[in-house]
């Protein structure tokens, strides 16, 4: 498999550790979000968003989105398991991804950061101020729902699983959008769990 | 099943019509967003977040996400399908699920209009823009994977399915906000196409 890939994009790490928990043979294609790489016509044409990840699976099909890759991954590749077997249990899972992939981390990427300085010209110290919001947002809530007995040493039980994938990128991007994380003490130690992982900490940007 | 919902609510909208396609009895229970009704302390205690949609089931477990609860729905409520059965076809209707409900909509809601008023005090211009900006960008992708051969009188084949659960919502959203949706000839097909199906006529606004 091939991974269109880029270090510090949460959405292609996401990705970099499911296919590390599932001892996943891939190369990694770097695409060079910074120099505008993921503009290019070429890259279009391979994914017509111009975000990353893309994976490209054994038959040259493209797949897309890192949410739908990591359910592909553990469809065709069972074990590890990054959902629970019970239907309650895999909504919640998914829920908790849910609420990092689609309710945090979009408001933050590049593209939203770019559009807030240059069309709308915000000061850093305003966009600075949106981006901790939303994560503050998002994490507060996600601290809420890990208050659950059905939370482990991760997010759900004692192994890592997709809500986990998500988790550990966000907050790698709030530390470096130096968002003071004291107030939601339990995701930021279920993060610190999984970065002692091989497949997390391999995955790191 | 009880679902927590506000009429004009794009997430919850999804989850109306998946209910709907699954002839699901559920009851509503309006949360007026507009009336702030989702950021109380009793609605938070439903649903930290303080997002609708939440469905609760009948054991009085409540789930979050309009797309976990898709897929929740879909494994304990077989038929129709919302997602094809095989996994490659799977992973596709999931990324365009993504492209819209991770990629559009979240950038558009309400609780983000508002930041972009109260507290980034942009014109009512500027805002629009903004909004159609994420549109354009998010649908241009969506129409370019459309070309593909799986896409049929739906997105994916020719039976409604996650990616039309998401899409026909997000359209709606585009015309109310004076979105020019010339551009997009097949996604507007689709979405007009499954608006003439009652699950989805009768989950509208």
């Amino acid at each position: 498999m091939n991974l269109y890939d880029y270090g510090a994009s949460s959405a292609a790490f996401r990705v970099r550790i499911a296919l590390n928990l599932k001892r996943a043979d891939y190369t990694r294609i770097p695409v060079n979000l910074l120099e505008g790489a993921q503009r290019t016509s070429s890259y279009r044409a391979t994914n017509p968003q111009g975000l990353v990840p893309t994976l490209e699976v054994d038959d040259g099909k493209l797949l897309f989105q890192s949410l739908a890759i990591c359910e592909y991954l553990d469809e065709v590749i069972p074990e590890p398991r990054l959902l629970p077997t019970d239907s309650l249990g895999r909504a919640r899972v998914r829920a908790l991804a849910l609420m990092i992939a689609a309710d945090i981390h979009p408001l933050n990427n590049l593209r939203v950061r770019n559009y807030l300085t240059d069309q709308l010209e915000i000061t850093e110290e305003a966009r600075l101020s949106w981006i901790q919001h939303w994560i503050a947002e998002g994490f507060s809530a996600f601290e809420a729902h890990l208050a659950s007995a059905e939370t482990g040493n991760f997010c759900h039980g004692n192994t890592p699983g997709l809500a986990d994938i998500c988790l550990v990128p966000q907050v790698f991007n709030a530390r470096r959008f130096e968002c003071d994380l004291s107030s939601w003490p339990k995701l930021v130690e279920i993060a610190d769990h999984c970065c002692a992982l091989d497949a997390f900490a391999d995955a790191a940007p």
